[in-house]
């Protein structure tokens, strides 16, 4: 059992009332099973209008099956997949790319913010070789819209590196844990963040922002999508009552949920951020993009924190400082926030300073 | 969209509200994520008293992928798993077997009403050779309890077949989508029908009996549950919010849940049963255990009760024959069961017949 | 260590001279590694004079590494194959097209002689079905020529089974551990054989007819070259001293060495056949193609045989008879088979009988 | 087709006169296939007297082929395996590890000349976590003796190496691609440089040093060599003419050959590393060990080596270097090796220099 951390992680959040309530209203009744039911038939038009293309949706449980299964439909055994270092995919999946691929490779760059840049990813394209038969195959590029940073790409950064994987016969995929928050963080559309700017296959998250467990790997490409029904069968990802995924994804994007709740989750980390940034001696490691902070602070401050029951949970925020790692949720507790602000306001006014870090605020 | 059928599948109901309810009360509050929740905590107890020895319990959504991580928990890349040709992971779950083991091969037994016999097993076992390298490595006994022919296997049956496993080096895996209502129907103890008749690894299966997409695996083994950890959160089983599939899982042995279930779609198909038995030229084609009936009959009684509203879903029950399967649920409406019961006592009073089909009813 | 069987098989005899000749004259001097040696490079380009057609040639030492590669290009994991119960991959090479696909399964067909029919294929196909998500994806066929009964396909036969595959969206693979023996028997072109009747890829055999493990995959298909190119690679197929591997594929085919040795070997079975097929009491039980002959005789002749120093292999040549197999090859000792024939005309003089089984000869 | 350069590679060499007796002496008569033959009956036994310990040889073609699955026997396709960055099977195998596993990965180590140190891997072992479900799990250590940079480890070295993977529940596997070359310069017995110091696999390499693509798999792990028995004839590396490997490995051990051969390769490159290191401006970059040298050297020596035909193979000695890969081999024209003694001799003489490079060639 971890400890008990206060906004350690938006996977710790219990799910809102309005996927509560379309789990409950769709319970009555039979359907038929694995995927014949009423909910289930609506969901591809549904997500087509969202993203103003024509979408396959495959719901999936969790995130490491989401990525598991549309990198797996993108890459074969011998391919290698180029992403950042620090995706999640990389670092706490347990191997879900290789599973899914049946023994593909990982082909690790860096970046600040992880984020994959074009030179990272040029560069390791190059020094990898297309054609060369003594490596794998160049098959995929994968990225995270946020990262694990909490820090987006524009779509003109996607489309930048999409590019360059395409023009190496590579296929794209965005792991979009968080793709609401980074969606109202951008204030773009769907479709601009996706298949406009060159992605081919999406891990589109709706767990983190309220629902019960249901994530969905989205494409916009025919041939994938044969694929990957069968794959996500074979995984046993179809479920067999299947109303329960399907209903939670249409109430998910109904009267702009998704949108309202990462709006609220992207504003409570802004106002820890804005709290915390102000104080002397804190470090906003990361620019403050969407539900995540991650930050180092004197000791002092975190048991000023502590004192009011905010214990935050730890983290290595850059290679050599440990700091903490704050992830709001659409539900959090608005006076355990205007605690922390207090308790900031006060250190402010013992340590005589007040900045406005603006700039790591973007 | 598949025909709208009366007693479609188990898989059709919706999920009972003992259930729903422990869903309810358990959506509250912050718990820590990937089952380091209070709930997931008291999931390997409660199981173990359940089953009176240590039991490891993975949650997972289907139970094609609860068949597929236990036999790929048992199954080398190289082995061969022994099962019926109409086991449902032969017949219907699109090679999750071979994806889970990264590429085994199934050796298909023939017998009556789907059940594996010893003498079909140990020939087959004695045709492959253990140790023969040009053949695959004998790995793995699967059966279902029930099969999905609906009939059970004794604890005695059980325990001479897997003892054949033993001797051959292998071990011994049970499909038990329909675990309580083999239970409930034998009349024994889970223990009874596991562990102490030799089988060291189970699909347990709760979604047909009244979950929202609740299954589990469940091995005795520490060795075994040691390889499933890796391969449960690897294939993207682990739930970030594990607390809902926990919360299920318990509530679903609490207070007799399962067993009351169980009981009541086992009665409804009873039910069923003697009704179109007594009908003259009705087949019941499977002794009659659990909540399953497969059946040929006359095409007037077939339109009698297409009459009333009961259209069943036509299944071919035997090489020549075209019938129909019935499956009955925990939450049928009786009112429909009564109607058909109606039909049926008309229809005898037409024929003239009455006959009492006791041995097909055991 | 097996016992000692005159006639055993193919894969006994030592490698020709006219092999063993161009094995030791290319031993000399240094050659660039991989593949990038002189032998290599004019590989592809006599094959492709062989087949009259863009060839892509890939070395492997066995045949169960061809046919594993061959499969492995067409099938994805979530792929099933449809070959013969009696194939030779199904039943001695320990699953080898699961470990290269990553996981396929293979469905198996009945058929006289080994023989795959259109019949039974669209049957098979039919009741799979194409798209059905429960199943596995229909992607394959494969078919021995010769069969493992030592009977060949016309290239009409092929053509039939080809368009059936392809019309499912399937493509077609062709064992051909004997190819240069059905060749021969056959009297037509190598594209005849192949892709001018719907081949796609082919395991092209010659060990068995004189070099040193030595077989190839071939294809026609960019695509499946630019996937085998890795795939070979990656199991370890791409030879670091390539030339040694070359220089036999490029000996066997020089002056016409791989069909000398494939007619030799066709009739030294020729000849054994008709010795033995006059004789009371002897069934053969396949059409006699190519260098294989499967015979049940009685045991007085078996026993004569014997007394002269001919033991031969048992072998069960249908389901309810102990028979023979012999396998000739192209360096047969000649004294051997003529002892035979003289054993057999002994035989006949004493039983009073002289049967012409021509039938069985074709 | 690559350029030529000399000393180019040990895998461009031809296969040494005793070997190709063996081989011709060998192709006679009939032999059992499949193993079953009078040479490869001997094999097991004439190992396990020279690695004074019961030893179970598998014959493979190809180094990738061994490295692959020696690998795939200790890892479990959720395993991670722990090898240093610039070891053959991560930058030259085209993933033949995660082939042959079925999905593991490889964690990356640094260390000087490629070797992984006690602390690189202890480190790395502590931050990837043995039990930690978010990641693979840690099963295997793979190290090269030599290193591609031709570094040997000293048994004391290995024995610390493989004691922190035993603690950590891992087995070690050693790739001895030049096997024969690091023992003769270690001057130690095969036993104590694999089992003794705790290796449980090894690659053991004779191509290099010889033969016609002969390598093998040896392990002195019962558990380990029934696991080997089915992957290896399911990737199909059981030859059916099986005696022609046997041969190669059974005259390769025989009258001292592989050692003979090996102190020649050495002795070789050590004449060269001489010559070139007394020469001013010359850097040897790595200890020279065996029969590899890395060295960066001024255009003018370049210039006149080429001048008397001697072209180096241009080699990224170091992250910012580009100087020449040397490897001898057992059978290097002396005449070419004396040109490049009287170019350095020259080069001295119009340099006015002679310096002795003691150090690096220890």
């Amino acid at each position: 059992m971890m400890a008990n951390y206060q906004f350690n992680s938006d996977n710790g959040a219990p799910i809102c009332p309005a996927v509560m309530d379309a789990l409950i209203s769709c319970n009555t009744g039979v359907e038929t099973a694995y995927g014949a039911d009423h909910y289930t038939e609506r969901l591809n038009a549904v997500y087509t209008d969202i993203f103003e293309r024509e979408a396959f949706v495959f719901p999936v449980p969790t995130g490491t099956a989401g990525n598991g299964l549309a990198l797996g439909a993108l890459t074969p055994s011998y391919g290698t997949i180029f992403c950042h270092r620090q995706a999640h995919l990389v670092t706490t999946e347990c191997g879900a790319p290789e599973f899914y691929s049946g023994g593909c490779r990982l082909t690790l760059l860096g970046g600040e913010h992880n984020k994959v840049t074009p030179g990272a990813l040029e560069q390791s394209i190059s020094a990898h070789g297309v054609g060369n038969v003594h490596h794998m195959a160049a098959s995929t590029l994968s990225f995270a819209q946020a990262t694990e940073a909490g820090v987006t790409y524009s779509p003109e950064e996607i489309a930048a590196l999409t590019k360059i994987a395409r023009q190496a016969g590579m296929k794209t995929h965005m792991d979009g844990a968080r793709f609401a928050n980074a969606l109202v963080y951008l204030g773009v559309s769907p479709a601009e963040m996706s298949w406009k700017c060159g992605v081919d296959i999406l891990t589109f998250g709706t767990t983190k922002n309220g629902t019960m467990n249901a994530e969905a790997v989205i494409t916009f490409d025919t041939n994938i999508a044969r694929t990957l029904r069968f794959m996500h069968k074979r995984a046993g990802h179809l479920f067999s009552k299947m109303r329960y995924m399907s209903a939670q994804l249409l109430s998910y994007v109904e009267n702009d949920l998704w949108l309202i709740n990462a709006k609220a989750a992207n504003s409570n980390t802004s106002r820890i951020a804005k709290a915390l940034g102000r104080c002397e001696g804190v470090r906003i490691v990361h620019p403050v993009h969407i539900n995540e902070l991650f930050v180092a602070m004197p000791d002092t401050l975190q048991a000023e924190l502590q004192a009011v029951g905010i214990t935050l949970r730890p983290w290595q925020v850059d290679a050599n400082t440990q700091g903490y790692r704050i992830v709001t949720t659409f539900c959090d507790d608005p006076d355990l926030i205007g605690q922390l602000e207090q308790v900031c306001e006060l250190h402010k006014r013992t340590t005589g300073n007040d900045r406005l870090d603006s700039l790591s605020l973007r």
